[in-house]
């Protein structure tokens, strides 16, 4: 129950905020209520041994110390002493690597806030005390421009990333002041937040706008905690702002950082993925403290469109490389995509962001798909290596990085300790640390479940247990373990997949569609609610507008995406010259070195044609060679390739009869 | 024949060239001979009213003064002035702009040796005269590096660019030696060289490479002037001192300059498209005047291996932005090609140095793909504007650049007038003024024909005229206009695709298989040989492992690869809603706009899927939608799509029944 948490500390001389607890705990916590209300991370406790608690633990005890690790070694955090007090004088690092630490800090804040642990506290105090050296007088912090480099403030508003890296500041004293996190972070994200309205807010000096939104949404979630109606204001006129041309042509084009349109009257998502997202996610937080329906309805059009035609089956999005951006419409190659981890967050961002406005179960879908197959194909079964692109396919094995430098952010087909740019992996720590709250909402009728994790939720009206073995299993059980006297509705979402679901509630069983299946009742403590989602092998076929996979299918069971991998180490590399027949049944095996994951074992015959020794374009006889010889495949979960050393791998499989 | 330019005047002091008049005029002059023999480009006269022959006029006419006055307009030009002369004393441009002036020279230069033109004698004097200010005392030259912007020199070899531009300028020079053009500009280049040699040759105090390939060429080129041993033993030993990780590792890492491989030991070509293409250009010179087999094997190695897995049925060479790059094996988007202008220029100059090396006519195949397909792509119509990309598809209708500004390289889907790297259009302007010279060879037992143009071949044995309609027609007279007593061979190549072929002479015909059909006989003035190239529409399949193109065909007629091009001023824009069904047979018909093409006629059906609007993944059941309303096409030649406007195009089309 929220109540469980009240005597937390929450922070001194903030009354505006310290008068609203329901913000406690949540990543994202509207003062305007939508249609669901989020629950606090502590509200949702997901079994340590759970699919998802598992990796959340993992997340604790190996990933937010890896991050922290890596930050020192690369300067990230030495970056914040005075020049004179460093190991090396010259700042070390691309020009954001501030935001970095931020985000470090950030998943140190909400992991202290989810499970007490005196350690972690006292290294998030450290840290923070070191971010805190570099703050100017005025809140301005940046160790790239400004004092310690003697470089003009805000002279680079197109690539100068010092909005983005307050934003994260913002972000990460937002996380400090809602788990009683280190107070000296929250001022630090306050007066920055109170510099940035001076400068930029409406009838401030600036009028001007980011290259990479991200301080728009972190405005919004500051005054979701003070109250200071200054910050919303800001972040809407950044929003009003973009698409206007203020940035300037840049080396990529306006739409690399979607100030080519109004956020008002663009059709799609488009330009750098990561800025898309947190663009949109920024204007749905406007949207919901203003309650601007218009804008709304603009994010919701531009999520609908991008879903139809700018997203991988993965939920990955992103499409190119050169310019980490959308491609146009059904450009979704599967060997360049670039699908970045960090577009991945983003898109859980904002998909959370649209499902707490409307209740729309598809955003939920989304989500759910978008953790499965891209947050979790980051970090390694370790979870001290991570990808930054997530591609889905490779022709050639992959190569280990570097174990002791930073790596470069696209693939070489393995996963890397760090990146000269390491955006993604402190994006997925401070997600996964937050996991509980995307987990379930409460509105005045009841309670909403979207993910199915093992585990517990605790609200004002009822404590549920969840038990499930979901993904690999598609039975899901809530129980009613405490309950309040008047009926209440149990929500349970039902995936777009999961044709013929059905719930049982009392010895009764009726079809669940997909959507939402409500459940209302006087409930007692000791009911029990079964959920049976229809979790086995399906072929899934791309739209015949997405040229870059014609002709193929993809595996995919619940809410996970299969792909074949093929280990180098062993005689099967030649995944591309394999044909399946998708009208055969698969089956379900498990996986050599994943024992714990469900393969789907399928069959497959060899092409003939094999390797193209000459011209490979020629006349219309080459589909008559005659059958391959026959091949057994083991599909993987796509987020678990790559953990066996380097491979081959290809989620969309030509389709056809073997020749 | 060869003799009527003897009266040319050579240039004073170069003895060795002087004696050698074997040179004059051929772009590509091998000492030490290989099988076959270059003529020289005025040995080979096109009719100016022929296909090539118009070409190359309007390349005279417009392409060269057109890059003339951007080079002054952007600063190229001026950059070669001390920075006091300048009108704006900062130096303009990217880094290795030199470069642009250097080709645009060399284009001048082998158009005054083509066709004589006082005017452009003047031009070219005058910008040799303003280049020639920057050279050095020591013969060094650079406008970025070196005395002017007093940045050292060579102090970043990885992408300084700076033997990259002396390379430029000493193949100016050479055109300059063998077509009697500025004596200035020889001399400048034989500086240059002899720099270059000194700091960089064996022995010398620079053991290194440059990050762009392209001295070594070069600097063969000018041995094959001079006879300067010096310059043929440094560009060799720059050869063998790729691949050793001299310049270390880069943004890109070291195949994109080649230097993650010997060239010896290389498989396959990789990293940057043009800079791979350049240093096996040199590499098979190197070869050729040093008799190393074994070189000569590994470039034809590597060449065979990128014909068959990395090269677009264009011929365009390049799969990837990002980094310009050959991407994988089989990584072939036709969306994405980069398949840079320069990098057909540069394919075509590396298969003509096979050629002669080898007589083997799948060299003379692949240069007559790429001129028609890549080459000819690159300038509009009026020859004012240029492709620097050429990718396979275009899904959006095309933006027109801007007029009156630099454009960057990234396809707008239509050609721009000039471009902030601009090295494609000037790429393009000296290939086509020496085109004559890639028609024709000579060897002991004849002359042999490579491609086929309307116009008139000279050699010491025989003046040949050759009249054809060719590409449009597929026949080809070739008339002995002048010859001598002796029999000697007529050799013509039958492209692979021209199964059928035949070749009449004296009124017999008689099969010619791809390949070369060899003719000998006692000619006699008068006499005929009639080649029946069977140039008709036909399909062409991808090899299966080609994921990018699965399902679809594209069509060819003769050299010429067609597509589907759909104006955005008409209402039929949505060409990827089409599916066409290759067992019918496909007609020919002009094409609105474009009357002197050969048109190709075609029926699809639309898709009944169109659009989608929720999620694009799903059951198997999306191919049963019943056959969608059919259309009628008319597949243009691919070179020369984007001339009539904005528009979407595709090359490789969906095949099948139209569901």
């Amino acid at each position: 129950m929220a109540g469980s948490r009240v005597d937390r500390p929450y922070i001194p001389g903030m009354s505006a905020y310290a008068g609203d607890e329901r913000a406690h705990g949540r990543p994202v916590s509207p003062r305007r209520a939508g249609v669901l209300r989020p629950l606090a991370i502590d509200q949702v406790a997901l079994a340590p041994g759970g699919f998802w608690g598992a990796l959340q633990r993992r997340n604790a005890e190996t990933t937010i110390p890896h991050a922290e690790r890596w930050i020192e070694r690369v300067g990230t955090v030495e970056n914040f002493l005075p020049p004179a007090e460093r190991s090396v004088p010259q700042r070390r690092g691309v020009l954001f690597t501030d935001s970095d630490a931020y985000k470090v800090l950030e998943a140190m804040a909400w992991e202290g806030g989810r499970a007490r642990d005196p350690g972690l506290e006292r290294r998030t105090a450290r840290l923070t005390a070191i971010v805190e050296r570099a703050v100017e007088d005025d809140g301005y912090v940046n160790t790239y421009w400004g004092a310690y480099e003697a470089r003009d403030r805000y002279s680079d508003l197109q690539m100068g990333h010092e909005l983005y890296c307050h934003g994260h500041l913002i972000q990460a004293a937002v996380a400090a002041a809602r788990t009683g996190g280190p107070q000296s972070l929250v001022r630090a994200g306050v007066a920055a937040a109170d510099h940035v309205c001076r400068e930029f807010g409406p009838g401030g000096p600036r009028e001007a706008i980011c290259g990479h939104p991200e301080i728009e949404l972190a405005l919004v979630e500051l005054y979701r905690v003070r109250g200071d109606e200054r910050c919303l204001q800001t972040a809407a006129a950044m929003i009003e702002r973009r698409g206007r041309g203020l940035l300037g042509e840049g080396p990529f084009g306006r739409a690399y950082y979607q100030d080519d349109l109004p956020v008002r009257e663009a059709a799609v998502m488009r330009g750098h993925a990561v800025r898309a997202l947190y663009l949109l996610a920024g204007a749905a937080d406007v949207a919901a403290e203003s309650g601007d329906t218009e804008l709304l309805a603009a994010v919701e059009r531009q999520w609908h469109a991008t879903i139809a035609r700018r997203t991988y089956i993965t939920g990955g999005m992103g499409s190119r490389h050169e310019d980490e951006s959308f491609g146009e419409d059904f450009e979704l190659p599967p060997d360049r995509a670039y699908a970045e981890t960090c577009a991945g967050v983003a898109a859980v961002m904002l998909a959370w962001r649209l499902l707490l406005a409307t209740g729309d179960s598809r955003y939920a879908d989304h989500i759910e798909r978008t953790l499965h197959n891209v947050v979790l194909a980051c970090p390694s079964r370790a979870g001290s290596a991570f990808f930054y692109t997530n591609p889905l396919q490779r022709r050639a094995p992959g190569t280990p990085p570097p174990p002791d430098s930073e790596s470069r952010h696209a693939a070489t087909g393995m996963r890397a300790p760090w990146f000269s740019v390491p955006c993604c992996p402190p994006n997925v720590a401070r997600l996964l640390a937050t996991l509980g709250g995307y987990a379930a909402t409460v509105d005045d009728d009841g309670v909403q479940l979207h993910l199915y994790a093992a585990g517990r939720v605790s609200t004002d009206a009822a404590t549920l247990a969840l038990r499930t073995r979901y993904p690999w299993d598609g039975t899901v059980d809530v129980e009613i373990e405490a309950t309040q006297a008047p009926p209440w509705t149990l929500s349970l979402r039902v995936p777009s997949w999961a044709g013929g679901a059905t719930v049982t509630v009392g010895g009764r069983s009726r079809p669940a569609a997909p959507g939402v299946v409500r459940v209302r009742r006087a409930w007692r403590r000791g009911d029990v609610v079964r959920l049976e989602l229809p979790v086995r092998p399906r072929w899934s076929v791309p739209a015949a507008r997405i040229d870059a996979v014609r002709g193929c299918v993809a595996a995919e069971r619940g809410p996970l995406v299969y792909c074949a991998e093929s280990l180098a180490t062993r005689d099967d590399a030649a995944l591309d010259a394999l044909v399946v027949d998708p009208v055969e049944a698969a089956d379900e095996r498990p996986v050599d070195g994943l024992e714990d994951a469900v393969g789907i074992a399928v069959r497959a015959r060899e092409h003939r044609a094999g390797v193209a020794c000459g011209w490979p374009y020629g006349g219309g006889d080459r589909g008559s060679a005659p059958p391959g010889a026959e091949r057994r495949l083991t599909l993987v979960p796509y987020y678990l390739w790559a953990n066996r050393g380097p491979s081959t791998m290809r989620v969309w499989l030509p389709a056809g009869r073997g020749r």
